[in-house]
C-alpha cells in the first residue's frame, strides 16, 4: 500500500469538507497551501463563474480535480422532469470537462416525490446514466457512479451497494472501455459483507475511478451532516485503502466530510490541517 | 397473497410500538381487544415478573406469542464478557420456550467498544449463534436473525442484509431443520437490491421465521427512534409481503414502530387502532 505520509500530492480535498465557507478561489488557495494534490469542486461553487475560469485557478495552484460534484439526480415524476435532468447533467458534464476533472460524481437520486416505485426509480437511473454517457464519452469525462448509503435510498440515491452500481456499469459499458465506473466512498459501503469481493471485480474491470474517506462515528446523529474525522469513527480506513490499491486503485484518496455541528464550525484552515495529519496517520 | 381486511388475528402488535408506557399485562389486554392475533413482547416487560405469569395472560388473552425480543448483543471485547453474553442469551430462550414464542429475535450486536474489526465481530456472531443453537434446539425455539439496517452496523447488529444472515443460517444449520431463519423486517431490508432473490432463498430453505412491518419516512429525523406506520413512507408493503408469500411465508404479519416524537406518545389504544386500519388497508 502507498505510504501517505509525507504524500500529500497523492491527496485530495473535497470541498464540501470545509462547508462552502469560502469563495472556490480561496478554497483552491488553501487547499494547494496545506498541500493536497488535488481538489474536489461542487457545482454550486461555480455558479456566477466560468468553468474555465476555475479551471485556470486550480491549474495556477499547482493542483488536480479528482473529481466534479455532482449528478443531478434522475429520477423523475414525469418524462418532461427526466429530460430536463439528464439535459443538466449533460451541462455538469461539460463544466466536468473544462475542469479536467478525473470523473463526474453521479448521485444518482431516490424515489420521485409522492413514488413507492423502488425498482422503476432504479431502472430511470440505468437510462438516465445510458443517455448521459455517450454525452460524457465525448467529453472525455468518466461517469463515476456513486453507490450511497442504504440510509440515503429515499431520497438522494437508489444505487445502494457497490456489487449494484458495477451492474449497472456492465450493463452500459460491457466492453469495459474506461468511461464509466463507481466512485467508493468509505462512509457509504464500509458495512457491507460483499465490499471485499466487489473492490476487487471493480478493479479488474478498471472501474474504480475514486476513493473517498472520512468516518463512522459511533453515534451518528444526523444521517446527512455528521460525518466523522477520519480516525475519529469505527471505519477500518487501512483496510479498505488495502483492498482498493491492491485491485489497482492508483488515483487520489479524497477527504469528503459532511459536519454540520463540528468540521464546518470551523476555519478551513484548520480542517484542511487535521484532514492533512489524518490522511498521513490514520488512513 | 392473503387478505387482511378482517383479519387481524393473521397481525402481530410488537408492543414497542406502544412505547412500553403500560405494563405487559395491560398491553396484552389491549392488543386482543383491538383484535390481534398475536404479540411480540420485549425482555424488559418481563422483569420482575415469571415468564410462566406472562404466558398464562397470553394465552387467556387468546393471544399466540410472534416472536420474544431480543438477544443480548453477541460480540465482546473479551472472552469472558463474549460468554456472558451467550449465557444472558440461554436464559433469554428459556423465556421464550415458557412463552411458546414462535422464534426469538436475534439483534446479533455490533462492533466491541474501541473495535474497528467488523469482520471479528461478526465472526463472533456467528461462533456465539452456533453456540446457542443447540440449547435452542433443545428448548425447541427457533432463532430469527435479523439483518439490521446498515446504519446500524457499528453499534446495534453487524449483521445487515438478508443474504448475510441467510449465509450464517446455512452454515449453522447445513440441514435446514427448521431451528435457525431469519426475521425480515421491512424497515431493515426495503432497499436491499437483492431482497427479492433473497426472500425466495430464504422461503426455499424453511427460515422465514417472522416479518415486521412499518415504513420508512421521508424525512427520517432520527437514526433509531423516527420509524413510521405503515403507509406514512415510502415502502411498497404490499409488494414485499406478497414476495414473502410466495416463497411461503403464512405467520403473522407484526407491526414493529420506534416513533419517540409521534407513536410512542400517543395512548396505546389509539396507535392500536392506527395499526390495526393501516394494517388492513395499506399492508
Amino acid at each position: 500500500m502507498r505510504p501517505l505520509a509525507g504524500r500529500l500530492d497523492l491527496c485530495s480535498i473535497n470541498t464540501a469538507t470545509l462547508g462552502y465557507q469560502a469563495p472556490i478561489e480561496e478554497t483552491i488557495e488553501a487547499a494547494a497551501r496545506a498541500g493536497f494534490g488535488a481538489i474536489a469542486p461542487w457545482r454550486r461553487e461555480l455558479e456566477g463563474r466560468s468553468a474555465a475560469h476555475v479551471a485556470r485557478r486550480i491549474r495556477e495552484a499547482g493542483l488536480e480535480v479528482s473529481g466534479y460534484c455532482r449528478s443531478t439526480y434522475i429520477p423523475a415524476a414525469d418524462q418532461a422532469a427526466f429530460e430536463a435532468n439528464i439535459a443538466d447533467n449533460r451541462r455538469a458534464v461539460d463544466q466536468a470537462a473544462e475542469l479536467r476533472a478525473a470523473c463526474f460524481v453521479m448521485v444518482v437520486g431516490g424515489l420521485p416525490e409522492g413514488s413507492k416505485d423502488l425498482a422503476g426509480a432504479r431502472a430511470q437511473v440505468l437510462e438516465g446514466t445510458g443517455l448521459l454517457l455517450e454525452h460524457a464519452r465525448a467529453a472525455g469525462v468518466p461517469l463515476a457512479l456513486e453507490p450511497l448509503h442504504p440510509m440515503y435510498c429515499a431520497d438522494r440515491a437508489c444505487l445502494s451497494t457497490l456489487e449494484q452500481a458495477l451492474d449497472f456499469c456492465d450493463i452500459l459499458d460491457p466492453g469495459r472501455n474506461g468511461t464509466i465506473g463507481v466512485a467508493v466512498d468509505v462512509y457509504h459501503v464500509w458495512w457491507d459483507p460483499r465490499l471485499e469481493g466487489q473492490i476487487a471485480r471493480a478493479g479488474r474491470d478498471h472501474r474504480l475511478l475514486a476513493f473517498h474517506v472520512c468516518d463512522w462515528l459511533v453515534p451518528t446523529r444526523d444521517l446527512l451532516l455528521d460525518r466523522g474525522m477520519m480516525g475519529d469513527g469505527v471505519v477500518d480506513l487501512p483496510r479498505i485503502r488495502e483492498w482498493m490499491e491492491q485491485a489497482g486503485y492508483a488515483a487520489r484518496v479524497e477527504v469528503e466530510i459532511f459536519s454540520q455541528d463540528n468540521w464546518w464550525k470551523r476555519a478551513p484552515a484548520q480542517t484542511l490541517a487535521v484532514c492533512a495529519e489524518r490522511l498521513q496517520s490514520v488512513c
